[in-house]
């Protein structure tokens, strides 16, 4: 099976690179499904409706969130209307939504589950141990169910890691989200694709799809600010993933597709 | 001037690597200086005179660090001993050591000034403000000091980025730390040269250089842990730059040896 | 010299506690100066021109603050129209407003200096150093300041007894908020008056402050919420600081009058 | 029925304040059950077989605890030799020791619970939800135990302020700890007796039980530091409270025991 996936979506300036760079990416790769994280994809925060077309008619055909899949109000009722729109799965029970969901490709006749996780180390929220309802969520799959993607939303790098040594073998892939900057370090390890993060789509010559200007008052002077979405310039980044038919892994490649990297 | 820059040596894994790695890319990149992250050389935590020899034994030229450089109480005497040692330059004044140096290389005349600075989000510590002790460095610094290379340790990606945005111009090169993850996002941004994370030298399949037994029942009980250094396979991670006589990076390239990338 | 200091004034739940115990306060307690930290005063985020006017209406002659101070856009134009508009001096330069002031009382001839400093542990922002802050604030004072009185905004309670040990009889009086629970060690201690935490002033049946109905989702569902005022009862928390001529305290008490302790 | 309860015992300064103060004050409420937070007991971090037996001797019933727990080795294998000691409760599964124990008095023939509990705002651990663990205790309590305490070891007065709301009518008492310095917002909300944070026996001019010298390079320089138990006075702190034959709380006292509050 062949799954490609993009980083958080930032906002226009996300959206942007998007409409620039996946279709030719879906061409050159012919994935069964493109999954992406929406969580900052309705202007910086959170999703709508409006936005949540955009992305389908991109045919993103899962959606996957973090920490701010909450910031527009509207995602609310929309958990309902979309199944293909995730939230992480250790939010505790009783919270809108669902974090693992399992999909019928509209491309091939192929099957996967998806699960979104969010950390816990410097995350700052109540959320419940990520690893145990991993486990949970794996035990209830059924077992025709082989390929199996993870969504590890989360910020410092060894509990990432930790994710990995923990699922592998039980998952074909696990991709990080959050830091919004795409690390190197993807790699198969028994038989699980990883990547610590997978970066985002947005305005690379940003801090971290956001402007500068909107963003250095909180280093330099310790005061709280309204961050507003770069859209100077388009960049996407994601990764791609092929798994065999028992659902281990056997290629991982990371994407990368910047207008401009360097700005000299 | 060339520059050949390595990520944070964990312990006795992150020294095997860099045996069996740096003098080749020190004889294929012809560096006018090395300079490795030693804040976990000894043991996984601070450095010690014995490992501080051996670093000079292969050549590296100057050592930076960041959080972990006191956690051997040894080190306190060897600022004063070896110039070539720097810490975070933000620490508060009155603390041993200097975090900017200035240096010229044993095998050309070049000269180089090498800052070392620490982030604040999520880094726990009461550090002076990192962008601020930068601005007096910089002015500090005799203008014929053309090169100036700096190794900024932090968590946190948007902090990182936003010293690109404020020190873009102003120095040839900016490599963060800490994470023992690599980025991909290397790039010159306005003249410097900007990669979020160098990575690490150690095992690569490891959690951060660390063995999952050791870190493992912190993510997963809650429980406090001694973390182990993992040894068992070896990875180079760092960074190769390049600037011209205005001390501009014209060059940057990503250098990751890693002995076995994929486990399956 | 006599002071009355007031904990976080919450919203119109603690205007209302203001207003009612107030007035038999001052008149009990005589005091030359009324300070109150105003940091949540309007609609629990901020300050604004009306609710300044409130509080000077109440006699409040300085208003101290913290992190919570920028909650309202409004109040950048304060700082200069209104010099008794403190917030935390150990803000980096540039930041508006001051974080130091001297006051001669209306109702007598005495001088105070009062000085607003920030904490670092838990706290989050970028803010310099409150122990060098203070420092170089008392250093500037004219040596005919007697009294001097430190609000120490800060959620650690290591952090606030640091700070008395650091300025232990260089200053009158130490009182931290922030954590909006009065704490019950209120001691003098090398002529320096202390009490880690004064309190707040709003519902005491509350969550610091805010409903309950608002505040749970963020424990039990890791959710973000809209804080709400409760007005539901009142309180006022405080101390009230008696100093000699030489600005050495004499006297230290604490001050709640809560309309209703308990609510079996 | 009658209990005593003291905030976390540090070191032998703790120790000493016990030794000094415990005697006359169980004279005097002659409580069925004494109470203690053991966590910092020994050497400052944990505790130890010859550290329980001292507790012990002075008629310390149970020893709840916190995060510290797991300072000393030791304690492994504490838990299954001496059910009077607990930890909290919402650790993960397969934790060592217990969080909830039934125990019957040895001075009347009276039974309680005691819960353990801790927090999660800036606790920075892998905690279960607290919330939801007292929840399926209290469930899991025979119908018959009609007193139940509860120690909430936590940081944030907030998260203390909605284990209340939560549990309110439901426990008997919730009394904080953690913070080492006792607030002064004791009272009985729907039939539960509450404080924030009972305080602590030992040093009270120290910096919460530990010694100035060992603590202030930490704020001052950024240092990590080993942390030293102060000696030099003695303060014991806690909390009384008794309640009817239903279970609920009837009165609540706040204890302080200080052997020279205000040292001019
Ligand atoms: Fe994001
Ligand atoms: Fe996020
Ligand atoms: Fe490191
Ligand atoms: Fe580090
Ligand atoms: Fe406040
Ligand atoms: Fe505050
Ligand atoms: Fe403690
Ligand atoms: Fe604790």
């Amino acid at each position: 099976m062949k799954i490609l996936f993009l980083g958080d979506i930032i906002g226009k300036g996300g959206r942007k690179a998007v409409s620039r760079y996946l279709p030719g990416l879906q061409q050159h790769f012919q994935p069964d499904f493109t999954i992406a994280n929406g969580e900052n994809s309705a202007g910086g925060f959170g999703l709508t409706r409006s936005v949540y077309s955009e992305m389908k008619f991109h045919h993103i055909d899962i959606i996957t969130s973090g920490n701010h899949i909450w910031d527009k109000k509207e995602v609310m009722g929309m958990f309902q209307d979309f199944h293909d729109i995730l939230r992480p799965a250790n939010y505790p029970p009783g919270v809108p939504g669902s974090g693992c969901g399992i999909f019928t490709s509209e491309q091939s006749t192929q099957t996967i589950a998806v699960l979104n996780l969010i950390g816990r180390t410097f995350m700052g929220g109540s959320y419940d141990c990520p690893f145990r309802t991993a486990d949970a969520l794996l035990e209830s799959l059924p077992s025709e169910i082989k390929t199996i993607f993870v969504d590890f939303h989360a910020e410092a790098t060894s509990e990432k890691l930790a994710m990995l040594h923990y699922l592998a073998g039980r998952v074909s892939a696990i991709v990080g989200t959050h830091t919004h900057i795409q690390t190197a370090d993807e790699r198969i390890f028994k038989g699980t694709a990883y990547l610590t993060d997978a970066g985002m789509c947005g305005s690379f010559h940003s801090i971290i799809g956001m402007s500068e200007a909107s963003i250095m008052p909180r280093f330099l002077q310790g005061m709280p600010t309204k961050l507003e979405v770069q859209t100077s310039d388009t960049a996407l980044m994601g990764v791609f993933i092929e798994t065999d038919e028992q659902g281990k892994a056997i290629h991982i490649e990371r994407i990368a597709s910047i207008e401009q990297r360097h700005q000299p």
